[in-house]
């Protein structure tokens, strides 16, 4: 099999990685528009080749987008534009309510795959592409029925071969409302929280040492890329903006009751708070 | 030596399991409130004997206060109320204000040193004790130039010892605001978001199964004791708001940036946050 991958960074470098590592493809060709970023991917191995859009997809089995999510739509629909019946198409970004909308009338639509594999770091680029990516995690497979039996198959043999768990939805507005509460809201807090210390803590030799394991693990996705969070929170706008809505809310009935010195609602939310334990282990 | 560990929990626990593994300490003993935990301690072998206060005190050359900081002050007195002028006493609390307030006329108070290990974890009591605990993290110690030399240098030899990185604060009020940033914050933001996820996100299995590392890290502290963190949050109360005041202020930055779809502004905010990379690891 002939893959091309589209975006050689964080996740289209691993996805590369994890393709290679398990004998899915024989050879993988990138396409990717920043001329450091193309360099390093091949330095790296990650690709066989560097390649335009156009010279890539006439052999190319299966076609991999792994942009950013303001720029997934219009690719997906250029490409099903420029594809056979016997070539698949599949995505792997956080966003996938537009995309699922743009891509559903097109006559080529059975040969697109949407997914999410929910795996990440806060590095991106070629560089921070991850020989153990994605393996024990989930896999977000999207309308399904919408799918060739064929392009379906061929993607799921693809993810659970990289050791992903699958589950399914039925439509990307679905995914996205999910995406937000689980993904995009932590991502967003983490920045607040290093906008915080930073603002309060001058004296950043104090942040460094005192910074115990819970302020590091709290913080950590503040490294993120603005490139890769500001598309996929503007593109999630009405989903994030209630969930971050709520999680003020919530910061201020603790502040509330801490400013009241109201022990017995503090330990009532700790426990509920607590309650996270059944579901993260 | 002969050590006297008061609260035998995961900060008693470890310090117990730390000086047993560095052979600093011949015979440790525990004074536990909970009969639970005492017999947990004892069969987990933390500690020796489970005793009274005053049936350890008199034989203790270290006595280690490893208890709630709403306990920890007038325990302190106390314990120095019955000491001799050869025995050590030490502390590992997360507040150091009030403490240090409550002992600093006391005519023991040379015997005491006040010291505060940044380590920890999301879990409580005996069974939470690890072997691989403190090691590579800051200690920070108080007042040393209150503390009879002998006595600080017996605890600074442990702390050495055990791999601690030390640091000296001069007041209990200034440890207390910087463990507001870079500590006590940390918890609340997560407690916030584990509250903000289970209200909204009603079906556990769809977080359990997206959840991704972020989510997972963000919202780990989430699972820490009440017990623990209520006492330390109305402690610190001034200064747990306060930051708590400016994180909620950050997040509305954030939203109405989101809302108003202000990509250069997030751009900026994003790239800020992401200096915490220059401090955090």
């Amino acid at each position: 099999m002939k893959t091309l991958i589209i975006g050689v960074g964080l996740i289209g470098g691993s996805f590369a990685l994890a393709l290679r590592r398990h004998m899915l493809s024989d050879e993988i060709w990138g396409v990717e528009t920043s001329p450091e970023n193309a360099a390093e991917a091949l330095s790296l191995g990650l690709v066989d080749r560097i390649v335009a859009l156009d010279e890539g997809l006439p052999s190319a089995d299966l076609i991999v987008l792994a942009v950013p999510v303001d720029a997934a739509p219009l690719l997906a629909v250029k490409i099903l534009n420029r594809i056979g019946a016997r070539q698949t198409v599949m995505d792997t970004g956080s966003i996938k309510e537009e995309l699922c909308d743009v891509v559903s009338q097109h006559p080529m639509r059975s040969r697109f795959v949407a997914t999410h594999p929910m795996w990440g770091t806060e590095y991106s680029g070629p560089s921070a592409a991850r020989n153990d990516a994605f393996a024990g995690r989930t896999v977000v497979i999207l309308e399904r029925e919408r799918t060739a039996s064929d392009a379906l198959a061929l993607v799921e043999r693809i993810y659970e071969t990289i050791g992903m768990h699958r589950i399914y939805m039925d439509s990307g507005e679905e995914h996205d409302l999910h995406a937000a509460y689980v993904s995009h809201i932590s991502h967003i807090t983490s920045f607040a929280l290093a906008l915080t210390v930073l603002e309060k803590e001058r004296v950043e030799q104090h942040i460094f040492d005192l910074a115990g394991g819970g302020f590091e693990s709290t913080v950590r996705l503040a490294k993120s890329s603005a490139d890769t969070w500001i598309p996929i929170f503007l593109k999630n706008k009405y989903n994030v903006l209630d969930v971050l809505r709520e999680h003020i809310h919530q910061l201020q009935v603790l502040r509330k009751m801490i400013e009241a010195d109201d022990a017995d609602g503090l330990a009532e939310s700790i426990r509920r708070a607590n309650t996270i334990r059944r579901i993260i282990k």
